[in-house]
């Protein structure tokens, strides 16, 4: 009954299993084991590409460690204003990077907007010394809206940027719900759509915390392991993170998890858009549903004891739902049930009937 | 058979269980769970101190989290020349507090010496802008040399310190094994002795991927929140981290633990230390054995599979043993057996008799 | 003939005869001298305000410096969207604040939008960790658009600042421009307004290179002096920067300096702004003007020599005048004069007219 | 009488006029001056070797952003414990670099001792995750204690640390009294024996603020342009620098200067070392003497109105004595003649006497 988020959620069963499996006789440290020496061959089949892979334990790490690798400390990475990057990870991407600027590009429902991504490129000053130098384009799939970008969208901004001589990272921490809702490979849309480093995540998806940085040309990942590692990010039991991204790949566990909370998403949709006076914020196309609702509505489902956050703050009824692996239609359909009630209850009132008069 | 490390261990099986046990239902994100608002009472009850507790994944995330809220980016932080943060952090303890500068002290078997940490305070030049301004003593407990600072000797420090407005931080990560060697208690051996921050290790002693920033006075973790966030260290599903610590703390787990660890090392020290040509290197005091042994040993050794890391190099025979949790008996005296026999063989060796008599 | 900036200018007789006078003797270091000890008192009385002053050599030096003992690293320091702070110092800020993220603010013709502001710190999220925290308002007087915040425009939003916790910076490049466009007194500008901090700009204004740092509670300046020493701005023979300062401020060379620069200013926009197809981009209020001009106009003015800036690129007409206290009348009279030529050939040039007409 | 150091000097005639003379008429900003663009044939031809080169206005930014092309944050850079880096520049170097680990080696009189370095690298794991990685050395000349190394002695460090792949820097702040010393060109004190990049010190030896960065693979200067400015260390009106440079270099002022200044020190040298009780803490070879005095001759000193530094502070008896450009011999036999009569007011003290006795 929890929708704040598909954080809430603990490890799905294989994954726990895993967890548990490797938990025997000794392997060396710090990535020496033999299940982290599987990694590079698993992401490799699954991405139908050569890869350099390297597991962290959260989103912000590989963010920013990933970005670090692609930009001068002076450098400027652009993404959406509302990108987790920007606005969610309190300055990581700046430290990490050492300093390098983020800087919003405009674009409906969580999407940049090519025209303005475009226009920002031809007045970055490239060469100019007074000007941070364009370095990264980095773009969040799905995005922060519960959207997705079409493989043409994402191959239009990253064909963009890379003729600008910008390098392209993914922020894929709902990276399976994406894909399973386009319905693509996992090649499509990464590097065959010009995405040159993946913030592939795992959390939200069934693990307990392992997200990989995959680079599409191993050696761009250059000296990543020192800048993981002088983070403080680099494991020392380094095999638990690998076992999870095993687990969660193995299988087709990551898909299938991803597939059952699009699906209650979608169950929450159709439950839910048709209320009166429910307004879409933003189309829901992954796990992720933003919508606005009457605020007698939204009361009821928090006295029936339904957790999630009001996204504007407490005065406001714009709320977000997010669905998970572990969501049950159970839980969903009492969730349509009580907003349909009191949404009825709306309609039959007549002192709310005339306030809405007014 | 692998004594590189206790890092080489999987979690023990109180952890483990506590992590299965955990993973069920949702729970609130980032700290706002359950478990972990039990932390801050467990470690007061086990430390008879009001603290302030922030669990993270690695050593170096807590030590260099720990410094970045005691030091100034113009600070100078005084550790031992083969402090893990000056040697084996890559540089971490720099990018997070912002460019602080690690000042060596040295000192036998890696101990601080403290009439060279009186001359280097005396000659740090307080006030002067061309300086870096003391901020912090780092003391590491156990030390890098598998010693121990006596009571007495930390809190002499630490007066020192604290007599020159520095802050004090300590180096746990072998902080279990120190305690249960000097046979004191936690407080004894932290705030009573004038150690304002410890880093409180779990990792080598059972758990998987905890350590606990651990404040004496709360309101000097100050901003560290934000710091642990904006390096990526705030771990999503946070219940997991405190739910091995809080299984590591129970029923004196952690202490078990150590003490198996500490046992096996004497056990090992036993074996070895009366062997012709073994040489201490440092005075075995918790769970790591630092010491010299004739090569011919040391072949012997790793022809029978056993693990450790040559110190200096592999052309040196200076070796270093490490014990935990979960090495056995069996395996103990198998190693002294395999060097005492490798030992026995030498003495008898002409050849090799003759070349010791040059 | 070269309006492209006013740091295309030498330095003023005042501040170049003081340089010569003070080149004798000998005198201590690193502020050590008297010169420098009378910085304090000489800003005070202008300022009507006891002071911290610190020289710097550069404009983004005194920016990034002053605003780096204003914010934490994971601080948030609010600017207008051109502000030099964020377009033209190549993440000086980023650098020297060791990370804090500058966050734009958008408004007309440079000046920050009050209501966006409020807007801004609305959504900023104070005290979650997830956010990087408000900690300044930087304002640039006058702006880069060459036009000025009102003083009530300034207590406006240094009011909403203070309001929720934050110091209020101002980038005074053009102090003295603005200052007697206004016609207010300093302390008007600055602390009766809300100003914290001031960035004093004197090598636009007539010395080479001499800028300081104001502070009008001198307690807020802290760290200041570690700070500019471990930038590498602590000059050794800082009596060469206090002597500018001395003499730009001694018998009010620096406000005639800025009445010329303004003066010469509003002849040029009297002379451009009722030429056929001109159009502002700005009003005009200090010392830099912002205008469209015909395409022919500017390239006869090109051709005679003048010099300026396209402020879009080469292919734009928008253009940047900036005059500056050795501009002369007759250069103005010459640049009006030949614009007017030109201007009247197009109007007589029948195929222009016909484009015109389209 | 002012024996502090050399920057309690003003800048020489020549330095002088040079910054009259081209305070007239405009020049473009930044560095898109005549005067600029004529450094890097001015420097070419003094060093017979191509170079690049950037001024700016202190040692510490020179120091700092040299290195900082050198390494990456998480690199090391070995250096003389006593180097101005280490410990006078409050950790530009750590700050400018984004975090690089200065290692100190020791070495007798200010030098680096070989087989120190030589150890220190074979310890440094290279490729090593866990350390920091060894990027360039800091060889100071003439050093902090008025030492010189001999070419031999530059060559064998700067052989051994590009056999190691490491880059050599140099912190010229003395170079010119260095290389009169020595007696050979400043081709054969730098690029000869192995020197990439080099700090060039001219504000000590007769400029006000000039220091220039000269790269002598000119490709190897890399973003040094970004970094600079980044630091805020660009300076607008940037002929000023290049035309205390340019004099500086012109017509030998520069060595002359040093010659001066370095005879000056022999002079003083000569009239001291002879004492009794007088005892050279390091040897003089340069313009700076490190030399311990009785007491009684440095109160007498102090009270005939010269001033130095007592270096251990204010109750030892170790001196620095700097001469400069424009000490003269009057002042210099002054001094002697001071520390002379003195002296014998020792020795014919029975008081005294008898202490000495003890």
């Amino acid at each position: 009954m929890n929708f704040c988020s598909d954080n809430v959620t603990g490890a799905c069963p294989e994954v726990m299993e895993a967890l548990v499996a490797f938990n025997q006789g000794s392997a060396m440290p710090y990535g020496g084991d033999d299940c982290t020496a599987r990694l590079p061959r698993i992401f490799a089949e699954i991405f139908e590409h050569e890869v350099a892979v390297f597991p962290v334990t959260t989103g912000s790490a590989a963010n920013a460690l990933a970005l670090s690798v692609l930009t001068p400390p002076y450098g400027a990475i652009y993404c959406h204003p509302q990108a987790h990057i920007q606005v969610d990870e309190c300055g990581a991407p700046e430290l990490l990077t050492g300093g390098a600027k983020l800087v919003g590009i405009p674009g409906e429902h969580g999407r940049i907007d090519g025209d303005a991504f475009k226009m920002a490129l031809a007045q970055a000053g490239f060469g100019v010394v007074h000007h941070v130098q364009p370095a990264a384009l980095s773009l969040t799939q799905a995005t922060e809206a519960g959207t997705l970008y079409s493989l043409d969208q994402l191959g239009s901004l990253a064909d963009l940027a890379h003729q600008f001589g910008l390098k392209v990272h993914m922020d894929g921490a709902r990276f399976a719900n994406a894909l399973v809702s386009l319905g693509c490979t996992p090649a499509e849309m990464t590097w065959k759509a010009g995405v040159d480093v993946l913030s592939f995540g795992a959390t939200k998806n069934g693990a307990w915390a392992a997200e990989a940085v995959v680079f599409f040309q191993p050696e761009l990942a250059g000296d990543f392991e020192f800048r993981r590692k002088r983070a403080g990010h680099l494991v020392s039991k380094l095999r638990f993170l690998s076992a999870q991204l095993q687990a969660y790949l193995t299988d087709g566990v990551w898909l299938r998890n991803a597939r059952h909370a699009n699906a209650m998403a979608q169950k929450l949709a159709q439950g839910l858009g048709s209320l009166p006076g429910a307004e879409w914020v933003h189309p829901p196309q992954a796990n992720e549903l933003f919508i606005e609702l009457p605020e007698p509505v939204l009361q009821a489902l928090e006295q029936a004891g339904f957790r999630f956050y009001r996204w504007l703050g407490e005065d406001h009824n714009q709320i977000r739902l997010v669905t998970a692996f572990n969501t049950t239609a159970a839980d969903v359909e009492h969730f349509c049930q009580v907003a349909k009630q009191a949404s009825q209850a709306i309609s039959v009132s007549p002192g709310h009937g005339a306030n809405l008069a007014t």
